[in-house]
């Protein structure tokens, strides 16, 4: 993932034409902020990547029903604390309030977002009080957004950049603004895990662009990220357009390209930060698969590595442990050549043609496991297939966290 | 897995016409045996199970070919501290010397195994020493035999028992005795994880008979356990029969219901045994699937719920969360039904019809993922298909373990 060279420091709401407001409205046990509102100026066009969990929470069942039918936002709830999934009818129909309580407010179509414990109801008596403060809060900018979408999360996550446009038929060359701010550190792993991101950028854009631009965004950022193989209920990744004016970009506009590359990058950053912030990380792992008969291949042996108990346990032991990382390989069920497997780790070739590499440094193989990012490089040698993949190491504080708390 | 009610105290040397011996040739760095040699006073039939990691060891790719020539086996060598897998050519030709040197000195066919570290060079000049010895100690009794094939394990398992064969043509009824000796306790998840399973009958059965009871009983047994979801690249089910005089059995002889059911219930306790065993485990917990559209949709769901690192989590800290059972169940890719769903914790049930089921007992849920056993019972009301899986919690002492020492 590359950062953006024009980063700046903001996220969703550095977009213009959008507020916000957090409030804490007791769904978090600890008092932090735990509910935020966000409102465009105008209704924009949006497009969403949805959680592929069979049993969807409630408040991903109505926005993905709402988006699928207005394909524009105005306005959003997003909640912490609680993740109304799980919950039956009752779930579905206080997902339907908060939708129609925010609509009522801030202006519509309204989606609504939940992140955090399962099966227990949604506490609407708070929940309504929430909204209703958040709606009179509303403001430009209001940093505390991005702290209210947090679970288990132990920093914010807010990315922004501004790139430039070429001249485009009439328009000329501008400066665009993307920003986003996002929640995830724990069940993350590809086709959403728990996880929100909600991206902004300030150009306004055709809905089927900005679809096509954020299927692929997310393929090369939430996509690659793995912390322990789980995928929630609830996940998310919202991309909205915003309104600068003039008639929205179309498929074929020559300013896409610079504008696709500008939300990949956010996405990438946000990405990342996720997986920095992975629960009870110690060490963050970057995988790339190359030389695989095709990419769907390189995907299954990537994912095999990145889910294995025992290649993250070696990871958070510092141990250079190639054995394991090639055994999990070879447990995605594609048939591999020994004779062509390479591996390097920490650009350390370690592995070649069959056999360990002979005289390897075992010194600097062992400080390349050491550190806080570490790079596994596996070439297969049968052809042009290649996948990459971030996870984190798997740690005694990851178990700690995960079986003392209740989500 | 239901325990022989007429089993007794022994493993794979309990049944007549074996002897073995184990040797301490310096691969464990405990000094503890590391070497086995199992001997039968004539060559016997046999059937495998193999590992399906796509880079099998050194051992099982000489054994497997063995065995699919010969289709039986006279002598057995088995290392336990360096699994010789991924050793390229080198580590071929050792496991080659292996057996070679065992049909010598015991007679063939021969078949060896190894399981270990991973990635370093077998120490031919101690593993020589190593089976000299043991050839010169075998004896009908050694207790030691179940030791030396242990790695991280802290206990032995081996189990044994008798079952009643009736009378078939001029055959009068008879006694049989099974006997069977394993190892395994980390990289356990179907489809043979790091285990090693040796299980002897001693009546004649024919290879075909053999094979075909085999890979039933596997799949009842060894097939239905996980501890982390890793796959090893060594591991392998020996069924062997013994020589008790007279023909073979042979397909369609109404005596093979009670020789299976008595194999299957040997390789029952074993896979349980390993469980049990299970690095850094604190609770087991059994998993039934009902009522899928078909045992593969089972399966699948099983599997990934036994390999959810969030639902191993909760299960360390005695967390009754049902939510993330039935997260991890829809995360199989099998669609559900919500409405479908009932889940029973310990017995309790705690969702039924998309919702959680009002007024269940807390306290008792809590008590029921207190004990060492748990047991989840998932019904999906959508078919006649089931499965069911036996695993431990992940807890941080398995971290410990596997962080620490290098396999």
């Amino acid at each position: 993932m590359n950062s953006g060279s024009d980063g700046f420091d903001g996220g969703f709401l550095s977009v213009a034409g959008w507020s916000g407001a957090a409030v804490s409205c007791g769904l978090k046990p600890s008092g932090n902020h735990d509910l935020a509102l966000l409102r465009a100026d105008e209704p924009c066009a949006a497009a969403a990547v949805w959680t592929r969990n069979e049993l969807p929470a409630a408040p991903v069942v109505v926005s993905r029903e709402a988006l699928a039918r207005e394909r524009r936002v105005r306005s959003i709830v997003i909640n912490a604390g609680n993740a109304n999934a799980l919950t039956g009818r009752q779930g579905l129909a206080d997902a339907r309030e908060m939708q129609r309580i925010t609509q009522e407010l801030c202006g519509g179509p309204a989606l609504v977002f939940s992140t955090g414990i399962i099966g227990e109801p949604l506490p609407m008596e708070r929940v309504r009080r929430g909204i209703a403060q958040a709606a009179e809060d509303l403001a430009p900018t209001c940093p505390e957004v991005a702290d209210a979408i947090l679970t288990t999360d132990s920093v914010r996550k807010t990315r922004a950049l501004r790139c430039s446009l070429p001249a485009s038929g009439d328009a000329p060359s501008r400066t665009a603004v993307i920003g986003g701010t996002a929640k995830g550190s724990g069940m993350i792993h590809p086709n959403m895990a728990t996880m929100l991101a909600f991206v902004a950028v300030d150009q306004a854009i055709d809905a089927d662009a900005l679809d096509a631009i954020l299927r692929r965004a997310v393929d090369a950022s939430f996509h690659e990220i793995s912390v322990d193989g789980d995928t929630s209920t609830n996940d998310a990744v919202l991309l909205v357009s915003g309104a600068a004016g003039g008639p929205p970009i179309r498929i074929g506009d020559a300013r896409l390209g610079a504008v696709e590359r500008g939300i990949t990058s956010v996405m990438e950053q946000l990405a990342l930060a996720i997986v920095e912030d992975g629960e009870g990380r110690t060490r963050v792992l970057r995988l790339s698969v190359t030389g695989a008969a095709d990419d769907a291949a390189a995907r299954r042996i990537a994912d095999s590595v990145v889910r294995s108990p025992l290649v993250k346990t070696a990871l958070a032991g510092g141990d250079p442990n190639w054995g394991r990382v090639l055994a999990a390989a070879a447990n995605a069920g594609v048939p591999l050549e020994t004779d062509g497997l390479a591996l390097r780790i920490g650009g350390i070739r370690v592995f070649a043609a069959g056999e360990v590499e002979p005289g390897h440094d075992r010194e600097a193989l062992e400080r390349a496991v050491a550190g806080s990012h570490v790079s596994f490089d596996l070439e297969l040698n049968a052809g042009e297939g290649r996948a990459r993949k971030w996870t984190t190491d798997l740690s005694t504080e990851y178990v700690r966290i995960n079986s003392e708390y209740t989500t």
